[in-house]
C-alpha cells in the first residue's frame, strides 16, 4: 500500500514534469521557427502568414526578444479570453461545446470537493478504527470510508452525501444538457448558405460546408429498377412523394477503385520525388534502381526515368477510370444527396419514413460534406445488420480477452507482488525512491501502452459496421473505447489488482455480492487511482500542448522536403480534438471522480487539478492548433451525457455494495432509490434534450425559410447546390494532375489530403494524414 | 409426483368438462330465447332481428327442430369457413390478427412436436436412467430429459434439436410479421373517407371511424398563451408551420365534472326505475323512502317524486355545466385533433418534431374516435414522466409481493406438503380420486384466483400513467400482466413449488447458477404444467364459449327490466376479445410450449390441443360475439412478437442451466450462439418490420391521395371532418334527455354506453359496460 509521501514523490515528479512540459512549450512556442507547429490554426484560416519572410535572418528562427522569455506562462490567460461566441465561430461548435466537458468536470467536482472536505473528511478523521485494527493504512485511508467502525451510525452523513452529489450532478447535467441543444440549435439556425462564400479561401470552408446542411437529405438503400438508371429513379421518387419541395440531387459513385489509383500514384510519386531530390544533391550521379522484387535484383535502370514513366501510365489509367465511372451507369451507388426547396421540406424528408419497406428509401440529415463517409455509402441493410452482429461478437472478445495482459502487468506492478515473484530482487525494490518511483509509474504506464493501439481498432471496427459520417464512426469508437476502459481499467485495475486471487472465487458469486466485492476493494484503490490521474491525466495533458512528435515530423519534413511555401503548410499537421480517445479518457475521471466521492474524497483535488489543465490546455490547442475535420454541430453531447449517468449509477451501486459489507445495511432500501432516481432523470432528459439532437423542429426550418426568402428571394440554389456533395476522390484527381508533389500517404483511400483553394469541400489533412506520416 | 395415470385422470376430467360445455353450449344457442346472447355481432351490426317476433309463441322460445339438435358440433366447421378477408370485414383487423396468434402456435408447435416425437423421444425412452437410479419417477419423465445420463453424448440430440427448433420459430415469425405489417397497411390504406357513410346506422361505425385517421392527427402539450385562446393558438401554429396543408382542427374540452354529473345521473335514473317498477307491479302501495342517511331514518317521501325533482335538478346543473364548458375558454384543454387536407400532411406533421421543445407541441396519429382515452389528454410533460417513475415502482412491488400468497396456496397444493401439514388427513387424501383430484386441480384454481382481480388493477396503472388510446392502454397492461404471470405463474410455480426451502438459497446465487437451478426444476413440474394447460386452457376455452355470466346476466335483465327492443338491445353484453388478459394467456402457452419442447416433448400435444381449440372458439365467438370497442390495426403486433422471441431465449438459457447440470458443459458454447443469435434476429425484425406499426409511409399516403383526389375532387372535407373527435360526454347529455331509461353503471366516467343510432363515434356498450353490470 502507497502512502501518503509515496503519493507525495509520485506527485512531485508529475508536477515537475508537467511544469517541464509548460516550460519547453514556452519556450519552443516563442521561436518563429515553430509557429506553424504551434499557431497552424491561424495559418489554415489564412490569419497568419510565416514569419520566415523579411527581418533579419536569426530572428527568423529564434526568438531574440528576451522579454518574452519572462513571460512564458502568458499563452494561458490568452487561451482563457477568447469569448465562446468567438469561439464557436473560430473553431466550431465541436470544439467549443467538447470544451464544456472539462468546464461540467469543474462544475460538478469543485462544490463536490468542497462539501466533502468540510463535511466529510472529519468525520472520517475522528475515527479510530484503523489504528485499532491490526490492518497496515496510510494517511490516505484514515480520510477515507475505511476509517469508520462497522455499523457506525456516521455512515448516514455518506448517505446524506451521497444524495447531496447525485442532485448536484444531476442539476448540472440538466442545465448543461440545455444549454447545449439550445447552442446547437441556434448554430444550425444560424448557418446560412450564400452562394458567394463557396468561392472564397479554401481554410474558410470549415464554417460554409454546413450552410448545404439546411436543405439536403442523404438518401440510401435505393432499389435497382430495370427500367431507370439510380439518377432518374431518384429523380421520380421524389417528384412524385415531396413534389412541391424536390430542387435537385446528386448520385454517389462507387469510386473505390479510382481512390486505389489515385493512392498508389500518390506512393510512385513520393518515391519520385525520393530520387529527385537524391539527384539534385549529388547531381553527378544519376540514381538507379533494380526493377525486380523489393529493388534486389533485376535491371538497373534510370530511376527518375523508371517513375516517371510509370506515373504518366498510371495517370492514363486513372482518367479512364474517372470516364468510365462518370459515364457508365453501373458506378452509381443506390444512394444519393437529394437537396429541396426550403429547409421545411427537408426537415420532413429526413424525419420521415418514405417507403411501404423501411429498409429501402432510408432517409437521413445529410451529414456535412467534409463528415461524410463515402465507403459506407452503398452496404444494403441486410449486410448492415450482419455486420453489426460480427462486430458485436469481435468487440466482446476484445474486450474481455484485452484483460489477460493487463492484469498480468498489473499484478506485476505491485511490490509486494514482485517481491514474492522475484524475491532476490527485493533490496533493489526496497531503496525508498525506486520504489516509490515503481508504484507510482509503472501500473499506469503498463496500462497506457496497451491502451496507445486500441483507438484505431475500435475506429476500423465502426468503419467496417457501416457509419455514413465521420462523427458517427468516432462516436461510436468513443462509446466502445469508453466501455473498453470501464471493463478493463476500471473493473480490472480493482478487482486483478487486489483480487487476483480472488477471481476464481468472484465469477462465482451472485449478483447483488458483485457490488460488495468491487465496493470493499474500492477503498484500497485509491492511491493506484491517484497515480493514474497523475501519470495519464496531468503528464498527459502537459505533453499534449508540447506536441513533441508533430514539432519533430514538421522540422524533419520542413529540412528534407519543402521546398515551396505550399510544401510548408502541407507539412503542418494541425490534429483534431481526436473525439474518440480524449472524449472517454475525461468520462474514466468522472466515473473516478463520482465513485471516490463518497469513499476517499483525498482523490478529488487531483482529478479537480486534472480539469483545471485540460481545459486551459485544450482551449489553447483549439484555438491555436488543432483544425477539426468536420462539423457535427456538438452531435456528441447525449453521450457525453449518458456517460455521466453511467458514472453515477455505478458509483451509487458500489457505494450500496460498500456499505452492506460496513454493517450498514439498513441504508440499502434509501441507497437503492438513488439508482432508480438517476436512471429515471436519465430518460426525462433524454426526452426533453435529445430530439435536438436527432430531429429538427419543422417551426426552426419554416422560420428560416421565411427569413431566407425574404433577404434572398432570387437566390438560385440549384446551381449552388450541384457540386456540395462529390465524392473527394474527384477533385483529388484535378488535383493530382496539376500538382505533382504531394508527399502524405494515406490510411483511407478516399480522404485524399491534398490542397485546394479554388474549392469547398474537401477533407482537410488533419488528423488522419497526421497521425500516419513518418 | 404425478403419474402417468393421475395425468390421465385430469385429462379425462378436463375432457369431459370440456365436452360438456360444448355440448350445454350446443344446447343452449339454438334456443332462440337465447338468440341475443350467442350471436350478439350479428345483432350489432343489424344483419339478424329478434326471433321473438311473430312465429308460434313456443318456439319464439325453445328450439323444437330437433333435427337441429343432432348437429350440435356444427358451429365449428362454420366458424373455419368464412374467408380471412370477410373476417376482417365482418370483424376488423384486430380481431382476424388476433386469431392469427392461435394460428402461429399451431405453426410453430405441430412441426416441433412431430419432430421431437420422431426423434428426441426415442433418444430419451432407449435410456435406462431412471430405472437404475433411486429417485421417484414417472412415466412422463421416462421421455423427458431426465431419462438420460449425465454426460452421455446422446445430449447432441437435444442440442440440434434446439437449433432446428429456434430457426423454425425464427421462420415463422418473420413470416408472420411480414403478412401482419402487409395486412396493417392494407387495412390503413383501404380505409375510405365517404362522409355520407357516416349517416348510415349507428353499428355500422365499426370500420367508418378508422375513416377519419388517416388525414388527422392529434397535437397534445399546447402551450400556454396569454393572448391567444387555445383554440387559435393551434390554428396560427398550424397555418404558420403547415401552411399549404392545414384544414381545420378540434379543440378538446375538459369534461370530468360534466360527466361526473353524467353518472350521477344515472345512478339517479336506476332508482327512479327500480322504484317505477315496484310501483307499476303492485300499484296500491306508493313506494316511499327515508332521506336521511342510507336511508336509515329522516323523513319519508314518495320515491317517485323524490327522484323526479332530483333528476330534473341534476339535469339543470348539467345543462349549465355543458353551457360552460362550451362558452368559456377555461375548459378547453391544452391538446386538438388537427385535420389535414391530405393524408401525406398528415403523416409528415405525425411524424416530425413540431417545436424546439420537444416536450410542446407533440404531434401523433390520431387515435380512431372510440378508442381515444380523453381523460389523459391534457396531462403535461413532466406530470407524465413522474407518474411513470411512480407506476414503474408500485408495479415492481406488486408483481414482487404478490407472489408471496401464491407460493403459499402453491405449496399446500403439494399432496405431500399436505399430508406433512395436517398428517390426521393423510387416509382421506390418499383415497385415489381425491388424490388425482387435488392434484390434477388445486394448484390452477389457486392460481387462476389471484390472476382474475390482476387484470383490472394493470388498467388502472395504465390509465394513471397517462396513454392516451384504448389500445395502448390495453397494450401497457397486456405486458405487464405477462410480465406477472412470468415471474410468478412460470418462476413462482418452479420455484416455489420444488424449492421453496431452497429460495433462501437461490437468492444468494450467482448470476450464471439461476438458469442451472430453474432448469434443473423444469422437468420436474412437467407435470404440473399439463395439469395446468388442461384446466386454465382446455377448460377455460370451453368455457368462454358458453358464456355463462352474459347468459345469466342477459336473462334477468330481460325478464326484470327489459320493456322495449332498445332495453334488449342494451341487455345484451357482446363483450371484446380482452387483449389485455387473452394475449398474455397464450404467451404463458408459449413460453411453456417453448421451454418444454426439448426438455419434455410429452408437454406439446397438450398444448397443441389448447391452441386448436382456443382457434376455433375464438374464431367463432369473434364472428358471432365479440363487438370490439376500437380498432387498432392490428397495432400490437410488436408486442406479440417480441413477447414470443423473450419465450424462446428463456427456453434457450434454460435449456443451457439444464445441461450443464447433466455433464454437457461441453455444449455451453454452441448453446449461448442461440440466444445471441435469436436476439440479433429480434433487432432485425424490429427494424425491418416494425415501421409499419408506427409509422406511415409517405409513398403510401401520397398514393392514397392521389387515388382520392382523381375518384372524388369536389369533397368537402372541412365539414364533414368537423365533428369526427368530440367528447363522448356531449353525445351522452343531448341522449340522456330524450332516453330515460339506461340502466348500466360505468367504471370509467366518460365511456357512456348509450345507444345512437344517427351519430357516429361512440363507443359501443360492450367490455366495459359489459364487466361491471350486475
Amino acid at each position: 500500500m502507497a502512502t501518503l509521501s509515496d503519493i507525495g514523490v509520485s506527485a512531485a515528479i508529475n508536477i515537475l514534469s508537467a511544469f517541464a512540459f509548460f516550460l519547453a512549450f514556452a519556450f519552443l512556442r516563442i521561436q518563429p521557427v515553430n509557429d506553424r507547429v504551434y499557431f497552424p490554426k491561424w495559418y489554415l484560416k489564412g490569419l497568419r502568414s510565416s514569419p520566415l519572410r523579411g527581418g533579419a535572418y536569426v530572428s527568423k528562427f529564434v526568438n531574440l526578444d528576451f522579454r518574452s522569455y519572462a513571460r512564458f506562462l502568458s499563452w494561458m490567460p490568452a487561451a482563457l479570453q477568447m469569448p465562446e461566441p468567438e469561439l464557436i465561430d473560430h473553431a466550431g461548435l465541436d470544439s467549443a461545446v467538447y470544451l464544456r466537458i472539462y468546464k461540467i468536470g469543474l462544475k460538478i467536482f469543485v462544490p463536490i470537493a468542497f462539501l466533502a472536505f468540510t463535511i466529510m473528511v472529519p468525520v472520517n478523521w475522528t475515527n479510530k478504527t484503523l489504528e485499532r485494527s491490526n490492518l497496515t493504512y496510510s494517511d490516505v485511508d484514515k480520510l477515507s470510508i475505511s476509517n469508520i467502525p462497522m455499523g457506525s451510525r456516521r455512515f448516514w452523513t455518506h448517505l446524506v452525501m451521497a444524495y447531496a452529489f447525485t442532485f448536484w450532478t444531476c442539476y448540472v447535467l440538466k442545465r448543461e444538457y440545455e444549454i447545449v441543444a439550445a447552442m446547437r440549435l441556434h448554430f444550425l439556425a444560424s448557418a446560412h448558405r450564400r452562394p458567394e462564400q463557396f468561392t472564397v479561401n479554401f481554410h474558410m470552408v470549415l464554417h460554409l460546408a454546413l450552410v448545404v446542411v439546411g436543405a439536403q437529405v442523404l438518401v440510401r438503400n435505393v432499389p435497382p429498377d430495370p427500367d431507370e438508371s439510380i439518377s432518374e429513379l431518384v429523380e421520380h421518387f421524389f417528384l412524385v412523394n415531396h413534389p412541391d419541395h424536390y430542387l435537385t440531387h446528386q448520385v454517389v459513385y462507387d469510386a473505390n477503385k479510382l481512390s486505389e489509383l489515385v493512392n498508389k500514384k500518390k506512393k510512385l510519386q513520393n518515391w519520385f520525388d525520393y530520387y529527385q531530390l537524391k539527384y539534385s544533391r549529388n547531381p553527378s550521379r544519376k540514381p538507379l534502381l533494380k526493377t525486380g522484387f523489393l529493388g534486389l535484383w533485376g535491371d538497373k535502370v534510370d530511376a527518375i526515368d523508371f517513375y516517371t514513366s510509370k506515373i504518366e501510365k498510371l495517370t492514363k489509367e486513372m482518367n479512364l477510370e474517372r470516364d468510365k465511372i462518370m459515364s457508365k451507369g453501373n458506378s452509381v451507388m443506390p444512394a444519393a444527396f437529394v437537396s429541396f426547396k426550403t429547409r421545411w421540406a427537408a426537415a420532413v424528408c429526413a424525419q420521415t419514413q418514405q417507403c411501404r419497406n423501411p429498409t429501402l428509401w432510408l432517409t437521413e440529415w445529410a451529414p456535412e460534406p467534409r463528415d461524410v463517409y463515402w465507403n459506407n455509402l452503398a452496404i444494403p441493410y441486410v449486410s448492415l445488420a450482419i455486420r453489426r452482429l460480427v462486430i458485436a461478437v469481435a468487440y466482446f472478445f476484445l474486450t474481455f480477452f484485452f484483460m489477460i495482459p493487463i492484469a498480468f502487468v498489473q499484478s506485476l506492478a505491485n511490490i509486494e507482488g514482485i517481491e514474492k515473484a522475484v524475491p532476490f530482487l527485493k533490496p533493489i525494490i526496497e531503496v525508498k525512491v525506486i520504489k516509490s518511483f515503481i508504484q507510482g509509474f509503472l501500473p499506469g504506464i503498463a496500462l497506457k501502452i496497451f491502451l496507445i493501439f486500441l483507438p484505431d481498432i475500435l475506429m476500423v471496427m465502426s468503419k467496417f459496421e457501416g457509419f455514413i459520417s465521420q462523427s458517427a464512426l468516432e462516436r461510436r469508437a468513443a462509446t466502445r473505447y469508453y466501455i473498453f476502459q470501464f471493463v478493463n481499467v476500471f473493473l480490472g485495475s480493482i478487482i486483478t489488482g487486489t483480487a487476483f486471487q480472488q477471481l476464481d472465487n468472484f465469477i462465482h458469486q451472485s449478483a447483488n455480492d458483485i457490488p460488495k466485492t468491487i465496493g470493499v476493494s474500492i477503498p484500497m484503490k485509491a492511491t493506484f487511482f491517484i497515480t493514474y490521474i497523475m501519470v495519464d491525466g496531468w503528464a498527459g495533458v502537459a505533453g499534449e500542448i508540447l506536441r513533441l512528435k508533430p514539432l519533430i515530423i514538421y522540422h524533419l519534413k520542413s529540412f528534407f522536403l519543402v521546398k515551396t511555401d505550399k510544401d510548408r503548410e502541407e507539412a503542418m499537421d494541425p490534429g483534431t480534438l481526436g473525439f474518440n480517445t480524449g472524449e472517454p479518457q475525461i468520462q474514466l475521471y468522472f466515473l473516478l471522480g463520482l465513485v471516490y466521492a463518497v469513499v476517499t474524497p483525498f482523490l478529488l483535488p487531483f482529478i479537480i487539478l486534472f480539469f483545471v489543465l485540460a481545459f486551459v490546455v485544450y482551449r489553447h490547442q483549439i484555438i491555436n492548433v488543432y483544425n477539426q475535420e468536420y462539423e457535427s454541430a456538438a452531435a456528441f453531447w447525449p453521450d457525453v451525457h449518458r456517460r455521466i449517468i453511467t458514472a453515477l449509477v455505478v458509483s451509487q451501486l458500489l457505494l450500496m455494495g460498500l456499505l452492506s459489507t460496513k454493517e450498514a445495511a439498513q441504508s440499502t432500501p434509501l441507497l437503492i432509490t438513488l439508482p432508480i432516481l438517476t436512471i429515471w432523470f436519465h430518460r426525462f432528459c433524454k426526452e426533453r434534450y435529445q430530439p435536438a439532437f436527432v430531429k429538427y423542429p419543422l417551426q426552426e426550418a419554416m422560420m428560416k425559410d421565411t427569413l431566407e426568402r425574404a433577404r434572398e428571394p432570387n437566390l438560385n440554389l440549384k446551381n449552388f447546390l450541384q457540386n456540395a456533395y462529390s465524392h473527394p476522390v474527384f477533385k483529388s484527381v484535378d488535383e493530382t494532375e496539376t500538382e505533382p508533389a504531394s508527399q502524405e500517404s494515406e490510411q483511407e483511400p478516399v480522404l485524399i489530403p491534398t490542397k485546394r483553394r479554388s474549392r469547398t469541400s474537401t477533407p482537410l489533412p488533419s488528423k488522419h494524414s497526421g497521425s500516419s506520416s513518418p
